[in-house]
């Protein structure tokens, strides 16, 4: 019997957790997010859970809120992503290690170089998630009064990864012969000058590295727009995806699967990882008190501001400690965003404060259950074409990772979900994803 | 008696040999430039013989030269230095870690972010040395055909040192109060908004990491020009000087204190590390044998170019086993370089080869001989003011490092011209520098 096709598991890890309430859990750190210590504990827990990659997303300013909010997330600041890296290759031996870079805000030359040293410094591990940067307080913190706008910057993003793997390829994997005897240190053969012109950038090459050890680092993309969707079917070899339910999760497999087979690709060679958001407990009733417990922590006055965003009014003249009102007026909000809060309130019987919580720290969907319950749920999403894994994101730390890691990781591993021993030595050889070869130098 | 003033110490580690033919030496790491292993212990070996820095050179481009010459180097590629020092800082405690990112190809958020992260996760070991890219093939891998003239990269550095400073003083160093009972994560009137506005950018901040752990990375610069001397006196606090005569570098010494003095600095917090390139004998014989076998390891075809540049004259015509013609005629070339090269040839005797594969391999100065010698050397720069310590340059790797720690360190400490243990935790401490002041929360 052929064994169950597995997951690949990545562990979105910046902001540590993405529930904004997650550092007053009791028992978390309240700055895992910027404490060296605890970020190599995480990536040492990780490692030995045998996920496939540690991912870093990132934004290149403070996020833009309100400052009664703002002074409440723990996620205000964070290590550079590409700084952080490889100093956590240096504790860890298998785990990848994935980081965000902009192709909006950064010089390609300046990409390739850090991303293929980082690739050398890990023995093959580096991974780039390139984002195009929709926030608009990132364009203030380099000289742009406004935003690129949507279809300029994935123009631009296009050509920037295509310099980008044009660098990675500037040497054959056996330029440098370092022949003592002789004297030569490479053949010059052996070594390209890209010479790109193009619509955004002009870049000579070739780039002071010699090439990667994965020929390139994995390549990551996150946008679900149309023109996200292209980039990523031509580009990508992994999608990190919004979670959602399991129907959205199927189409959006579907699609991106279809348009990569259509860019000439194997679609085998673009993963889906959804977002999934898990708490564990030993029981039902135990992982419904961790979450709200954790939502708890959510302070009242960013919970009703986003409750109002959802319901498209005022909530905070609702009673928090009562039920949310049946006459709820229709507005120009999002009819999707005040459905799904109404629902949820009625499903799980929340009061006003409840709902509010929940959506003021984090809004999106959640597998909370025993390990069973979670593994089964996977297995669902795997089997029926809903992803090719999950990029997991904790409920707090250390306790909602660790968890995780003693509770579900065995489940999956007993169902042949998870491997118990990485395959190899590089993030594409445990993704199972091919080493490119060189544009310039085949075969 | 008071102990008398001690040396500080830096490594000069990229190239990590300056030598062009150091991977042929006999026993040299072939690939010591570009192989984690060999990094990761000349970092130790760094730290055991108490230097302040390991000090990465860098560049945004393979270097420009001739095919035929660039072949034969080892120094092509090399890791990108804010990626490696993130990686070092894991296996060190008290080095220093100083990287070199250009104020011109570079923006001041990602420099400022770079740098704080690197010194939170080195806990507070961070130097930057600001270069302005005088290699018109930097320009080329960033969209521009003309490198920017050097005044006007000497505005953009001290505009963008400026706004580098003030995203690092975007934080109280106490604004992070992370209180778990009131929910506060950072006290907002400890957040400073930039929203500089200068000629070359302009930048809203506030920068997405915490103060760093030094209040400011160490602030390195290498200018020896006028415009590099003024920006030094303004805003460096080590200047990594060129090597040359004793008689130079007091001169040097004595202007840059003094510009120190009258920009209204303390000239004591403006260290001056002259390169040293150091060979290290258990006699002068040995010493002067070293040379001759690391020197022999350069190319004729390389050696002669250099040759033929530094007289202004073709230098293949003459036969290379003979000493240096007596008519050497007189042209446009530097009249200082061609006396230089003559006067070499002359006092140490050398064939026209032995010339040319000196000039070719490592044409600055050198502090060659028994470990009294050296130290004799260092003592008599350190008390007749040409210099505060030295940025060290090793012949070959790991044979010149190794020599240099385990036998003139261990002459300059018994001197008391060098530590024996690490004053503090920070480069700041041990280079005996003060920690800057927030320019926006003083006191």
């Amino acid at each position: 019997m052929p064994s169950p096709r597995r997951l690949r598991l990545g562990a979105f890890m910046r902001p540590v957790s993405i529930h904004t309430a997650a550092w007053r859990y009791p028992g978390a750190f309240p700055d895992a997010n910027f404490n060296l210590d605890h970020l190599v504990r995480f990536a040492r827990t990780l490692e030995a859970a045998r996920f496939d990659a540690f991912f870093m997303a990132d934004h290149q300013a403070v996020l833009n809120m309100p400052i009664q909010a703002l002074k409440r997330s723990a996620t205000t600041t964070s290590f550079d992503p590409l700084t952080l890296l490889p100093a956590l290759a240096m504790v860890t031996e298998r785990l990848g290690l994935i980081a965000t870079a902009s192709s909006t805000y950064n010089e390609p030359w300046h990409v390739a170089r850090k991303f293929a040293s980082l690739d050398h410094i890990s023995q093959g591990r580096a991974g780039w998630n390139v984002v195009t940067s929709g926030n608009p307080n990132e364009a203030m913190n380099f000289g742009r009064e406004e935003h690129w706008e949507h279809a300029a910057r994935y123009r631009r993003a296009h050509e920037f990864i295509d310099v980008v793997k044009g660098l990675w390829d500037s040497w054959a994997d056996d330029a440098f012969i370092r022949d003592v005897e002789s004297g030569t240190y490479f053949d010059p053969d052996k070594m390209h000058v890209l010479d790109h012109k193009g619509e955004h950038f002009s870049v000579r090459g070739p780039l002071n590295v010699a090439r990667p050890i994965q020929g390139h680092p994995v390549i990551v993309q996150a946008g679900a727009s149309d023109d996200g969707r292209q980039l990523a079917a031509e580009t990508a070899e992994v999608i990190f995806a919004a979670g959602g339910t399991i129907e959205i999760a199927r189409a959006f497999y579907a699609d991106v699967k279809a348009r990569t087979e259509k860019a000439g690709r194997d679609p085998a060679h673009l993963l889906v990882l959804p977002g999934a958001f898990v708490i564990v407990g030993e029981s039902e009733e135990e992982a419904r008190e961790k979450r709200a417990i954790l939502d708890s922590g959510v302070h009242y006055d960013s919970a009703v501001a986003s409750l109002s965003v959802a319901l498209g009014t005022d909530a905070s003249v609702f009673d928090p400690d009562a039920p949310l009102p049946e006459d709820i007026p229709e507005t120009n909000a999002s009819k999707s965003g005040r459905e799904r809060a109404i629902g949820l309130a009625r499903r799980e019987n929340l009061t006003v404060r409840q709902l509010a919580q929940r959506l003021g720290g984090y809004a999106g969907a959640a597998m909370a259950g025993t390990p069973a319950r979670i593994a089964d749920e996977m297995q669902e999403w795997l089997e029926t074409g809903a992803c090719d894994g999950f990029n997991l994101m904790f409920p707090y730390l250390p306790g909602g990772l660790d968890d995780f890691a003693s509770k579900v990781i065995p489940e999956l591993q007993r169902r042949g979900l998870h491997r118990t021993e990485y395959e190899g030595r590089t993030l594409r050889d445990n993704l199972g994803l091919p080493r490119p070869g060189n544009r310039f130098f085949p075969g």
